[in-house]
């Protein structure tokens, strides 16, 4: 009776997403879905992509059922060619950590959506390297650290950075107006795993001071981009872009203000996407399923 | 040889589009995908939608390959449940009729984009209920019938209409700014194969005149709708909507101008998703995959 | 000496805001912008709008220099035609109170805004018929109200919050997702001086549960209206309107979730338009300058 | 008698717009209505509007009444500053040539608009560096001038360009996807009169194949600019800008296809600006009244 309760717990009804990525083949979709139905698990929502250029398949399966998991895998790794890579997934809220500066809108805007239930985060901390932001955080009960950069070189910086972060063991890191560069280094230890909100459109107006330039150059809509992290400045996988219209009456600083609302949308939308599992990163480009 | 080559003409590689609706059960994708690969078959696109409510199944697969498209069709009705459809369609421009009274922009857009090739659409004719569309018609070498309504009740219009327009055997009819209501007698004619632009954002300005009682309403967006024609006037399942900001400086007749361009945005895109095989109906709404 | 302190301390150097409006003229424009010339103040913006139909003319005048504040409204009340209103207006934080039910949304994004500077408001209280956001109003410290409707007639609720609110004498009441219809009666209470969020793209979908109604229409845009509260149910003038895209595969549930950024973006947007003294009523509808 | 007879020929009730420029003072928008008010004109519409870095004042004026154009510029020119340009224009139809090499779309759009009386141009004539649209052009009845550039200099080409446009005295060149690059020599015949469309959101994707760039990129946003030409390649004032939403699944050529509608869209809505005498150039910016 023990074993049954156990055995009970252990597969009780779920609902799991399988995240598949491999070179494509005919009959890739049959086989996948083939396992899944001899586990005879249903499929709510099945959305799958492959990339014509290179060839490579993505799929995201939305599985409802009494998971074994390991044979599950096994069943799918014997089925799948070389090279691929697969995950089952609970739906749960992932864990991160968030980077900040000075400004509060776009951890506002988490803090929000995080209280109401619209966004599906587990909040360890908040890390800035000015204090402004402590009480903010603190608000929610999420506990802020100040890690200044002054007097410090970079490297000694990013370093009391990783201390301060790397006992919440964070699957993602969230740059929400983060307003300091990092280096290849610090990124290595969390590859794809930091998402940045750049206050522009990219790739127009890379670097510093976006909205400066965007006023010198007389656009007429401007932009915010969200987007993993990796060794190039602002040039990693963009994940979500937004844009707002604006006009010749708009001074550098209107831009700035009125951007922040489609800052955080961007970001807001790219952390919605992480938290459903549906971001495959493809080279330099997101496929979002 | 000379049957190997008939063979190799008729089951050449192809492109085509497997349609499937059915009840939804467990495995439904994996049946229909293992007879696809059996099939030889390569799955380029596979999007398909349960819902949630009626535990509807739709399913749109793109295929290519060489068809042997009687056992396939055979095959897949085996697999099926009872009340399933399923059509395996080639990839080649519909056939239409379309239907106008006096404003050109919307027939103009159609003609422009099946001109260069961004719509692929068969034009047999354009009706129209007054004469002034004739010549923008005939200069794209389109045959364009005049029907008058003038002094006719609105039976023998209808009549008269379907006397001009059954001859051409139009797969859909495209009410590009036909400003006559029809009756349920017509629309059976043609059930879920006639295409309304109606210039409101639906459900909202039901009607006459949308754009004055928006205007008499103060709202600060304007919009339209591209739907199927049903009996009940403005009530057809939706296919596309799009909509444009709009300010207090607007009189009935700027909305009226402005609209114009949201009309055809959401006509075209109406009539791109019905020319790819995305759009299923599914009761009074339509399901686009 | 001190003379001269108290004549510095009143007439500095300042920004405020010209209101124009009355029946339109022949010269109006010249004669005010003369009158500010004449009291050597500078028009660093102007905008003015005729409506065509009833030939009432409205402006608004952004203006700097030092005020001599009866004076210009005497020159200008000898100026204007009978029927005129004009106002004279400080740039400084409208004070308001806010209503609420249940959901955090709008509340949370007005107060983030409030807390970075993006909004110029005075939130004296936030009043709410649930308990549930008295945590979060208070996390930023502003007083929170729980007046229960329960076991109350209409008429009783709507004394408690009138007794609730009128100490706090706020220029306008902030309805962010209450619940509540409210009666003529209270409206009358603050005449376009109440501002509310409907989760609905009016005039489609009036009354309850507008997602509800736009799930079963099969819409493919959602939106939200704020709009100035009058004894109509949903009928009052129009501020700002955003909508959003959704598909075939959104519940009326998701479109909720969904809908909650498009209502917090119009009611913000509305709420700025009036922080910045932009928002004329003229009838049932808004000009905003 | 007779004097006065033509006195009321030359002065009948008329709709002009004054435009003025000049540096700001205080008082400005006193003198220039004073004086319109003085000449017994009514302001319908009056926008303006200050750079504040530059102090340069703009101005566009809807003015209806009976126009004494040379005493009213002179009244203008002796109260306006040092610097100042004015121009009192009549509300017609802009007279130009259009420039195109292959893609339809963007021609198309316009032919249809102004075909429809949606868009006031007078086009003289369309010219294109390929043959492929002299027969859309000429299906509106409007001369089409095949000047290939093939086997000469980009010297020789433009003189055979320069040729064929002069002789029509366009106020406007538009380049309607116009793929070849102007020279200086060329763009200094038509200062600030030569408007074109660009494949991409300016300033991202400058020079060749935007949409193989956009697409290598992962953008999720692709646009369209509307800018007047100057030296710089893509660098010119920008008119307007247009957005449309990518996903992934989006090759070059399907962003190419998609990006025809925002196209049009842009370079539609840059024309009607102009048309309607709202498009100030300043400095490498447009200030729109």
């Amino acid at each position: 009776m023990t074993g049954m309760i156990v055995e009970l717990e252990v597969n009780q009804m779920e609902q799991r997403i399988l995240l598949t990525a491999c070179p494509d083949s005919k009959g890739l979709i049959a086989q996948i879905t083939n396992i899944c139905y001899k586990h005879q698990l249903n499929i709510s929502r099945n959305t799958e992509y492959v990339d014509p250029v290179s060839g490579q398949f993505y799929m995201r399966t939305e599985l409802d059922g009494f998971f074994n998991e390991t044979t599950l895998l096994a069943d799918l790794d014997r089925a799948l060619p070389a090279g691929s890579s697969r995950s089952l997934l609970r739906r749960q809220a992932k864990r991160v950590v968030i980077l900040v500066t000075k400004e509060a809108h776009c951890l506002g805007d988490i803090l929000i959506k995080v209280y109401d239930g619209s966004l599906s985060l587990d909040i360890a901390a908040v890390v800035g390297n000015h204090p402004q932001l402590a009480t903010l955080a603190e608000r929610f009960a999420i506990p802020y650290h100040y890690v200044s950069h002054q007097g410090l070189s970079r490297k000694a910086h990013e370093q009391a950075l990783l201390q301060t972060i790397q006992p919440y063991q964070p699957e993602y890191l969230i740059l929400a107006k983060f307003m300091r560069i990092l280096t290849p280094a610090f990124v290595a230890e969390f590859p794809n795993r930091i998402i940045n909100i750049h206050h522009s459109f990219l790739p127009a107006f890379i670097g510093a001071r976006p909205y400066q330039q965007a006023f010198e150059r007389g656009v007429k809509i401007i932009g915010a981009t969200a987007h993993f992290v990796n060794n190039q400045l602002d040039e990693g996988p963009i994940i979500q872009q937004k844009v707002l219209p604006v006009d010749h009456s708009y001074s550098a600083e209107d831009m700035e203000r009125a951007g922040r609302d489609v800052e955080k949308a961007a970001l807001s939308e790219a952390l919605q996407f992480v938290t459903e599992d549906r971001v495959f990163v493809h080279g330099n480009k997101t496929v979002i399923l």
